[in-house]
């Protein structure tokens, strides 16, 4: 594991668009998985500045590593978050953009082998710990792409219920830990007073599923990119 | 993970050996960490064929992985072993022979990587789960290179404290889980039937420190190459 | 460069086997490319040991380097060698052998790069130093897969022509030296007392289009593997 | 060959920065090998926004790639060159640094593969078409680290010598190109109209010591980073 403290949420996000951009720079195809969401905000304006209009990244392959599936409409909302911060800005050609949805995650991981694996994925962490869509409750390490099964007395049903317009079993899909930690190199990034206490757990606790990002640490290429305010609680 | 299942034990030592030969066969340092025991047995006889004598793998490096000191001994029992299985029959200079003990495990992680990190390491599986010293009763998936503590009332304390002649606590060194999987590819090997029920829990089963070895199958460059025997409780 | 000097034919054939199918144990996609002919002949015997009937290497793409189309016949000269060594014998599924020919030389690099590239490239050496179709009066070192010209008053253009029932130009492709140097590992393997003196050549000398192989050695992961006969002339 | 065409010397300055960067965010040895000079002044000013004063670079060395020794001096003119933009002002601590120089030249080539190989080096290219210490009357492509020979009468002589104060042979000493592309990522850059004709022969012209870097597109690795100006000239 490398650990990078930097000084503030740019820098954060700099280093982070230098290890996806890198990757990118390549003749030979690419495979990349990004997270949707805040913390990669000014990550993906970085990478706009490099990768918009550009003629020659048409070796780059991304795969979204989670959805959630809303009713009556095309895109589900990770996939409508990433044409909105990446895919459109970012000048994707919809031929290097492979969704992940509830009819094709059962041979997504089978997919990605075929194509090489992939090469670099970029994921956040949760409050509660979680990462892609990997819950506390839920999670076990050993699974690969798979349905998150809620039930109705479930804690997260009744919120993703309302959001979605229909009962979030079925709805959402996820890279389960295996299907991340066989990506040849993983970064984890976080920002904020907010992420000190989970980062602290994931980074320095036990593997265990009640934190289900502390398995990253096992992974042999694991960079971790955090803000100052994100690292405050680590021991050393 | 790659899952090779062969007719019989020599062709699973075929196998294993062309995946560690074809690790040396380079001329920058190669790091490399191989176990000692009877699983390997036929494979060094193998390595021997293709090492002995070789003026060219003067960049092949080889890492302890374990040890139990014994007392008034200057080797423990793993050294002793990798001494008559493997580096005397294969010629390897002794300034490529980088001892695990009591005294070195504390900062021996970081000399890995300090070195470029493992290449390869292949691990065996024991009946009950371990893999390296890693036992199921001692095992935390977050540990680097540690010594098992054990107390008297403990199942392998008596056990070993005959074999080596005093108090096991601070003698046995091993690879942490982490360690091990910090290897840019590792190798699990298996034989006979014996292994069966195992090499089913540690592959399909989940991933729990109760089965150490479980958590291997995390690692995104995994060759699992077992005999007939000891895939036959596989469900697939 | 690795230099590995082995005893006799039989050892360069074992590790000339050993590092082909160390890449195959993969569970991702894995693309290679290997000679036919003389030199292999015992490699393709071992391959078949641990390759026929083998459930497990449907990941393993195989690219076909150079060919000579022959008047009326379904396969040109390299396929059909390549059929009766290799792709029959050891079971290759027809959609993992990627055909080379003068139909479609034209995009074969770009195919290759948007496959991943290849990850080990096995190429013999000829007695007047060509590797694949590489002459040493056609060669240009900046060369991607092309097709050789040949004119009526040129040293081999009777002898194709006899051979193949046609004008050779236009029937003969191959991959060009930047095409090889662009794999992720080159093997060079020779062996016999003939092969001596453009071994020294080749691997002593400089790096010029008298001898084509000569530029083998700039590749930064180049392993060569000789019997002693081959080897008996090199200084060192 | 990835090439990359950017609109100014600043993005020119950012890619590189971003490809030299994103190696070093690794936990184990990485070695790398950077130019010094006009072309990467404004590379070593972010590299510095990110590397001064960081804890987390322990685990990157540098070694110097050519040197000219002066009389007197303790260092050569890429050392104190490299000292000035980079070493110093990025924090290098002195263990990570390895010079090059005429006293230890012969065994550095077998010291970058003893410590693991290059990861990454970075080269310009002069209008003359000389990379590092290679130049177009000097160059042979099958040469690792010499001594550059110079005669009184050779273009160059003079003008080294008034430079460095005593006679150049001996006290010129550089990677040859073998060096060079045994590195696992080989980088060019380049900008401004004066580089245009020269970029042109390089990339697009035939492999000629009389245009040394025109070797470089064989690598397997290469990523070549260049202003519109630089590329103007290129065809495609």
């Amino acid at each position: 594991m490398k650990l990078i403290i930097t000084s503030d949420y740019e820098e954060m996000s700099q280093i982070s668009a230098q290890l996806v951009l890198s990757k990118m720079y390549s003749d030979k195809r690419v495979n990349l998985s990004l997270t949707a969401g805040s913390t990669p905000a000014r990550m993906y304006e970085i990478l706009k500045d490099f990768m918009a209009d550009r003629p020659y990244f048409d070796n780059v392959h991304f795969y979204n590593f989670d959805e959630i599936s809303i009713e009556g409409e095309q895109y589900g909302l990770t996939m409508r978050s990433l044409n909105e911060q990446f895919y459109h800005p970012c000048t994707i050609k919809k031929e290097n953009i492979h969704e992940l949805n509830p009819t094709n995650y059962e041979n997504y991981d089978q997919k990605i082998t075929d194509d090489g694996g992939l090469d670099l994925i970029l994921v956040g962490i949760g409050a509660d710990g979680h990462f892609c869509g990997n819950l506390p409750e839920y999670t076990k390490f050993e699974n690969e792409t798979y349905t998150v099964m809620m039930e109705e007395g479930d804690k997260n049903f009744k919120l993703l219920h309302e959001l979605i317009g229909k009962k979030p079993e079925g709805a959402t899909v996820t890279f389960g830990p295996r299907t991340v930690l066989s990506a040849k190199q993983v970064v984890l990034f976080a920002n904020g007073e907010h992420k000190a206490d989970i980062i602290q757990k994931a980074l320095e606790g036990p593997v265990t599923t009640d934190v289900p990002s502390s398995v990253l640490k096992l992974h042999p290429n694991l960079v971790v990119v955090l803000d100052k305010e994100a690292a405050s609680k680590l021991s050393k």
